[in-house]
């Protein structure tokens, strides 16, 4: 069965088809983010602190950081990443103790993530581009983490689903020359949107598969592209989330602070045997303590008290 | 392609895996339902009336009519059952122009129903029982319709999945003995609660599948069954749709008035490739015209006439 361990300093977790589905928070990463953007260049890091914290009590188990900011003093990210790499996954590991995900297209801003993170980080990413595979599966293998691997190369992204599992099949091999094992590469099969390409879903859900069954990879996604320019986009989510991870999807790159994707997975968990004795789902569903049932609770010896002194 | 035909006096619904999921009514029945029965048994037929009406506008395709009420002033449903039947569908019929699915467990309640639809109704059911299946499928022959398989026998309703797929396959060569094509045999392959069997979703999953890839049938189940006893169960409903949908779950006997399935169901339609153009899905989720936007779209000329009459 195939797991990819993945640790923060004091927490494991592990991906796999017999565990529940991996939600990474996607939220800290300024891409499209201009507010962030410009925090992050003033030195602010109120909105990662906020978002760090939020995501986790939503239920991510992992975070994904990403440092994607091009600074209005200095557009060469290749000089500001790296340090701002550092720096987030440095305070985000101070406020919680989930493992990280070190998410750039910086070779050396993941290099510097690699050295501020504690544990065993994902690294995110590396394609099937043959200058990038070079540059990244050296690093996996010198600090022992596992790498999402983005089905996409030197071509480009290809919209023939046999062609992504080929370039998926050729970054498993290459990362084996290196001594990498399989189940520390994640492939990213690329979800197309559904509203640009109608068979979107159905070319995921078979690579999905066939990514399971005869590469035996865990899979992830930028679940959310699924629904990009369509309206209630939860709505799609809520239901491709459940889709996928019924045809092997292990984690996914998303929002955890939306509650009807949440709900769906954990539903997703629950029916998949991932959630044992139903605990998790039980524990998420049960009703509120209303006021009144709280005193109707502590009535036993308080009501009798004053029922004593009233009589 | 499998395409199992139904139809009413002026509609044709088709199930088929290239199809929108077939969402069959199920409030028809008083089973379980105390205050219908009573109704039914005084002649009263106001809330199937209204039942009909209101699961056709919620998005029904077909409805399930179940006329198994034991009446107080004759326990013998032989002979309650068939004149009954007859009457509701007559009834509905009038009402609704969908297709109907005539479900008893008494043969000559399925006769007489298949005696007063119009059209090509889908006849609910038979099982892999010997004596069922030498009453039930003459009838299905006879009126050429499709019929739901169950796929429980003489021994019961199995666990082992690979049983209940057995049943399955027996029925379906005993329906063609009778000259019956299989694309009119629409599997139930029976939803197990998860909260009593923790593997009952994947074996549903599993077994839609196998039936769909090896035996080439349509399917349906009764899909609130999944989430018995648990709480939240329109989120575990919810989920499992869209799962049992990539599956090839092609039809569901349900509650088409609960706008979270219906969601979902209209999700993994697009997801499925089976809603053009997402028109059905962009169809449902309009915005709706909210007062204060009529006004302002009103605004162009009323708002400039009264701007000058103040100027």
């Amino acid at each position: 069965m195939t797991r990819t361990v993945v640790e923060s300093r004091s927490k494991t977790v592990t991906i796999g088809f017999d565990q529940p589905f991996c939600v990474i928070g996607e939220r800290i990463n300024p891409t499209g983010r201009k507010k962030l953007a410009a925090e992050l260049e003033a030195g602010d890091f109120s909105t990662v602190e906020k978002d760090a914290l939020e995501q986790v009590a939503c239920g991510a188990l992992m975070l994904d950081v990403n440092a994607g900011v091009v600074y209005n003093s200095n557009p060469n990210p290749n000089e500001t990443e790296p340090p701002l790499m550092r720096s987030i996954i440095e305070l985000v590991q101070g406020l919680v103790d989930v493992p990280l995900c070190i998410d750039s297209s910086v070779p050396d801003a993941l290099e510097a993530g690699l050295a501020a993170a504690h544990g065993r980080p994902l690294l995110n990413s590396v394609t099937g581009e043959e200058e990038r595979m070079e540059r990244v599966l050296p690093l996996v293998k010198k600090y022992n983490v596992p790498v999402v691997a983005i089905s996409n190369d030197d071509t480009g992204i290809s919209e023939d689903p046999e062609v992504r599992f080929a370039v998926a099949k050729k970054i498993v091999e290459r990362a084996a020359d290196f001594g990498i094992p399989a189940h520390d590469i994640v492939v990213d099969p690329l979800v197309m949107p559904i509203g640009a390409m109608a068979t979107a879903g159905q070319q995921v859900f078979a690579l999905v598969r066939k990514l399971r069954e005869e590469l035996k990879v865990n899979t992830t996604c930028g679940a959310s592209n699924i629904s990009f320019g369509l309206p209630n986009r939860h709505g799609i989510n809520a239901a491709f989330l459940p889709m996928a991870i019924s045809a092997g999807m292990t984690s996914a790159i998303m929002n955890p602070v939306r509650p009807q994707e949440m709900e769906a997975i954990r539903a997703a968990n629950l029916l998949m045997n991932n959630d044992a004795h139903g605990a998790a789902w039980i524990r998420a569903n049960k009703p509120p303590a209303v006021e009144g049932e709280a005193q109707a609770g502590r009535g036993g010896r308080e009501g009798r008290r004053r029922r004593r002194e009233r009589g």
